[in-house]
């Protein structure tokens, strides 16, 4: 067993959908099959071709040996638990969530021991939600972090990296903790420097806005409810990245003073975003 | 008068190559001169075909009845001094630095009183430089902000807006110190703020980025030398906008332990950033 057969979708949003798409596009798995609780959803990823089979209840993912849970945060423990009771033994379980320590850490301790789970995060998204938004390309070239629990399922992890790569993205396999601490500094913090950005410049100035704050904007009209989980979802690995990027920060505002001082700091930032110097 | 026949263009950069380029493809004047100190750069310039006629002596400009330096902030005052004593009298001359007070007030005194000058910023921009990365796309759809002088002069500023719409840019009115406080806070400011996310996260954590950190790693990758200069020309502006940003970062730190807050404040950017809740 290395890549899977038919690959179970729950939640057929932005995520479901672009890897339901990006599967059948590149036959990364025989068939898809996915289940939302809205038919609407359903209906629109088996329009796009997301889909082989869909359905609103999760009996529809008996046939699968893997099974994505692409839900909000809030919901991914209680959705992979109502899919469990659908799954057959030995049954590969992930997620996408942006936070993993918490998930992670209640579903090794409440999922039935044969299904075999292990956290999944696709660096991948986009201003917009729902099926109508989703996109195979979105996921090329992306990072695709997985984090295994304590028991350690070499098997399923492997299982999830041949997903990742048939994707075009990138497997990662990290510990859920670091996971949560390096993606606070590159995800979830720099989303509320942008938020910041928004909230603190006057409406004349955000009518001229230039190409760079482009993609300030459109980490800030991305979708506030899963913002809000994911924040509340890692609240302090997020406050300690806010924390250093304000010493950052305060570095900068005195260097401003200081040409030779501020180039150099320009210089590092330059540097760790591999540009030229 | 209204659009120019001719345009000069000092300094065949990223900048000035792709305005050249968009006035030509585009037809917005007849011709177009090129100067730079560089003769590999005008040889560039002229190659992409954003030039009829390229050197590297100011007397190619003679012939211009608009004149736009594009040079780095800082050699702008000396280039646009240096330029005059070319031009024709009633030639009209802006510039393309992103900051305008003090260069304003410079050339206001000491540009020869034949030599009508407005301040110009075209909003566009990229982390490449040169004539190589020059492209008349980065300018469509970007505003293009016009900063007179005290002197006034409407038909200058005619003549530029002109070139701007030409150019498919949207031209904005604004005085020097306004322009200074805005683009401070949807520019300088948010540079820095990307400067001080890639300063701040670890190097395993710029491994694992996802497409919102991209622009961030864009910003902070462009060149150094002219954000250097650009910083220390509007110091004050910029303290007071990251000042700004710092108390709403010092909110949205507090409501991360106050989920129904958060989601305010998260919800507020979304609607300023046009985006839907």
């Amino acid at each position: 067993m290395i890549g899977p057969r038919t690959v179970g979708i729950v939640g057929t949003g932005l995520i479901g959908t672009s890897m339901g798409l990006a599967i059948r596009q590149r036959r990364v798995a025989e068939r898809v099959v996915g289940v939302d609780v809205d038919a609407a959803a359903v209906e629109a990823a088996k329009t796009r071709g997301a889909l082989d089979k869909g359905g609103t209840t999760y009996d529809i993912l008996r046939e699968a040996d893997l099974v994505v849970v692409a839900v909000p945060p809030d919901a991914v423990v209680d959705a992979a638990l109502q899919a469990a009771g659908s799954l057959r033994a030995g049954t590969v379980l992930t997620d996408v969530a942006s936070t993993k320590a918490v998930i992670v850490s209640a579903l090794e301790q409440r999922l039935p021991r044969l299904i075999r789970y292990v956290g999944g995060h696709p660096m991948a998204g986009s201003e917009r939600s729902g099926p109508q938004a989703a996109d195979a390309a979105l996921l090329v070239g992306r990072p695709f972090i997985i984090t295994p629990t304590s028991a350690g399922d070499g098997e399923a992890v492997e299982m999830v990296s041949a997903l990742a790569r048939g994707m075009g993205m990138e497997p990662v396999v990290l510990e859920a903790k670091a996971h949560d601490d390096l993606v606070a500094q590159v995800s979830h913090a720099p989303y509320l420097l942008a938020v910041a950005a928004l909230n603190a410049a006057v409406d004349e100035a955000l009518h001229i806005q230039g190409p760079g704050f482009a993609g300030f904007g459109r980490l800030a009209a991305s979708p506030v409810e899963m913002w809000t989980q994911i924040c509340a979802g890692n609240a302090q690995a997020i406050r300690r990245a806010l924390a250093r990027m304000r010493e950052e920060l305060d570095r900068l505002d005195r260097a401003l003073e200081a040409r030779n001082e501020l180039a150099l700091l320009l210089m590092q930032a330059q540097r760790r975003a591999g540009g030229d110097s």
